[in-house]
């Protein structure tokens, strides 16, 4: 008989990457461009007065190599405001001169792998509201990749016993620990929602703590042998104040 | 020798996933905007019409992320209607702003695993009828994806014997009804008419329900050995009041 | 010692998938329009003479969903003459209104594992000359899909003796006979020619049959340990008659 | 301890596929196709010069199916000249009218399995010096694929002993004799280079040989257990004379 | 317990690669080409500084085949800065007329395997300086690719040992320094960077080293058993003295 995690499920997310079509943007006038920053600015300026109400967050990083030139990380307690903020987004100026390059739907979570014996509701306490609705962190950089656990031959996670999963994640968590004060960690589920199960979010000022974080766990069992890999996205944290130096031409 | 299962079958289901080319669509003026979007309404209108008779069935979901814009689901009796409907879509003013994402063919099905013996005509039967030709709930979200029963090594769903086959669908089975009254679902085969041999159709009122269903059912033998899952898409309903909303830019 | 199938080849074949690009044939004054179909309609007119001379034979049907909107399938004694074919289609006014969607290229066969003992030239029998060298059935529907005989681990079809081989294909063989009457099938050999080895063409007045007997050989061995399928297409007659129709906007 | 095969290499390849862009050919005042047409003729004329030197050689054919218009194939003694000539094709009027479809870089190579011992510098024999410098032949049909040894499990290449790849490539290599007169097979190494370890091209005047090859040699072990194949391409010669009626619309 | 190889990380990389749109290139005037070739090379010159300074290194190769036209490799001593370089090149004139062909963000990367025991901070280390922070080499020809260790079955690298894994290393390191001399690799790692583990980038100024070197090591039980290779590509040395002549119409 099997016996799935249970998870606690927070806020829902929308991860969106665009890449600039520069040479439309530069087809622009001065006035035209200044008007389309303003307008996007005004779209972020919404997002931070929902952050500054803790009704959900956000973050902008510009994204390294050709994979994307920006993403937009966006939580909301519904599905349907991420919906609504696409959608607005896309009706901005500024999103004319953009191409989709990737996006992830997903909600964060907070699996039960690690959690004691309690009686208590968890979703009231402090502690685990403060991680399933998180205000995110403005790290300089930011990495981002999505992840299945493999179902393979004698490789099959979901073939495993609770007790034989939860011996494996409480190693690998303690790989995790050892990053704390220097990676912030987010794992947003997204079974049902996308085509990978989990969404990774790592947050750090010192860029090369994704890659000992990342490459630490990967000779670890539940990497080794159970990780299955998307895309890798790495960026830098696009204040707006560095809006206008990015966009300007 | 092989046993294949018995499949019944009713109506021929079109998923339509398409993009909005919104820098285009913004291009247009207010006029030919709002006549495109009459028009696409007199399209749902008839769509209405067909399934107020009962001759079909259809809904409209906006899709989260870059994956679509929106999700036109459509029943109809005969592959043929399916097609002059897709076709007709085409020649709107609207699908000039709109780009292929996605699409699946595909026709409802009932599979005889879960079926008791009996000498009566399934097709006569009324609570099958109302399965085979099911008028589409209009919940709030709507989830889909495409699957294959692997085929691989050991884990080969097509060598089993019916009898191993009858009992792990069995198992799998419950975990679905834990879910009745909280997600509907709609089973469409697909072999011999897209790229994999079933689309899945889940519609709910609470998203975070299409998680769970999927993340349980995937510790369940079925999923967990024989599940391979494609795209996942999921939406938010679009009703005729919201279409403008949608479509104002 | 490797004992390969023998085959007989008859015509060659391309199946040419094509989309509309409708915005862009919408945009055409209606007599540009009429011309373009005119024009078009010569082109088929041409390859109805060569079939009536029995020198080639071809198809048209419409495509359902969004993988193509319509197939051209041309067969003919020479690939040159295919070649020049889909050169002269390029070359219409039509054409430039629509996009490749999927292609394949490949030649009748008829392999030898069901063939008894003769010393005739089978080349010389009318019975498989009529299967070499077929008119193409016009069935309400049709179904394409290209396969491979899979070559992993411990299923590697092309590691069985040819007994082995022989045992399997004949099994495999009675279910298709029982599809006799509803489904016309079509191999077509396509290794050296294109990505799979073969071609599967299968016609049909009822479109639900091609589930049927796809789902059903599935089941069997061939297919369940062997069979590697590429993408399906589904698609509806499109008669003279029904060109006009089909392409007014 | 691992024992590489050695090899002997020739001429540089570069395999070119190109489709064209019929509808914007089209828009061409004739004169200026004509144009095209003549500067492209000249570019292929200073080819021939280099091939009459024996400093090279190249080919052309059209491709049937949608993968590609025509390949230009062409030989060189330094990977420089292919590149410069590549370059110098993108910047013919023609090449603004044509789009990449695929390209392959690899040098031609024999491989050491089948040779004898000898004291010989191979590079001054002159039989070997006609197969690494090779004056391309003008048969009518041409078949393309790019191949990999497969290193999956049990079916690794790469771990067998160089005794028993020398044993799997004589019988395979017997397969070929039996098409000597038939079908003229060049193998460029690409390992480095492209994507796959090895370039295939076939030359024959009867296109079916081609099928008949491989699919016989697919019942061999080194293409049954280890033969891993990309995308096959199959085209007519165009010749010089040839030209001017593909181009005419 | 999983012991993880120990890294030593030097400058941050970009493999830039970009395809000319040569179309939209000849439709300049030649003043306004120049102008762009003049404001690249401003570009180029002030990357040229910074490598006079030992800041940072940067090296730009024409690409042979289709898959790109140039390449622009870039160290740097944060990703911050190759990201700012990269959006330098975006708003470049020249920008305007290439299309994104592949990218890839790593980091110089020196393993621990072949390292010796020592008390000293090897970032100390002036060789090993010189190896963290390499000015890149000038070569005639350049080979890139990205790879993997292989995690599938019985061919698990992270679930080797660390004497394993040095054991292994060990070899295929003796294989690499039989081309000293010949070729010069610099190895950069991606984990949590990019999509596979490590990119390769070769130096050589006889081209066919990449492949003697590349096929050589396949052989060895590293890359026979445990590698997983993305993407070839390989170019020419592109100098300022060439960027007239490459770019000339």
């Amino acid at each position: 008989m099997s016996e799935p995690a249970q998870t606690l499920d927070g806020w829902y997310a929308l991860h969106d990457f665009r890449t600039i079509n520069w040479a439309a943007w530069k087809l622009l006038t001065a006035d035209e461009r200044q008007a389309a920053i303003h307008e996007f600015k005004q779209y972020l300026a919404k997002l931070d007065e929902t952050q500054d109400r803790k009704e959900g967050s956000h973050a902008l990083y510009t994204i390294v190599g050709q994979k994307a030139d920006f993403m937009l990380m966006i939580l909301r307690p519904t599905m349907r405001e991420l919906n609504e903020l696409e959608n607005e987004f896309n009706k901005l100026m500024i999103a004319d001169y953009t191409l989709p390059a990737y996006s992830y739907v997903s909600v964060v979570e907070l699996s039960s792998y690690l959690a004691g014996d309690s009686d208590e509701d968890p979703y009231e306490n402090p502690y685990v509201r403060s991680r399933l609705y998180p205000i995110l962190p403005k790290t300089d950089y930011v990495c981002f990749y999505p992840m299945d656990k493999r179902r393979e031959g004698n490789d099959n996670w979901y073939m495993l016993s609770m007790e034989e999963r939860k011996d494996l994640m409480y190693s690998h968590g303690m790989i995790g620990r050892q990053y704390a004060g220097k990676v912030k960690q987010l794992i947003t589920g997204s079974v049902g929602f996308d085509d990978y199960e989990w969404g990774v979010t790592l947050f750090a000022d010192d860029v090369l703590q994704f890659k000992k974080l990342v490459y630490e766990m990967r000779f670890d069992e539940v990497s080794a042998r159970y990780g299955e890999f998307g895309e890798f996205f790495v960026g830098h944290l696009l204040e707006d104040s560095g809006i206008d130096r990015f966009l300007h031409v």
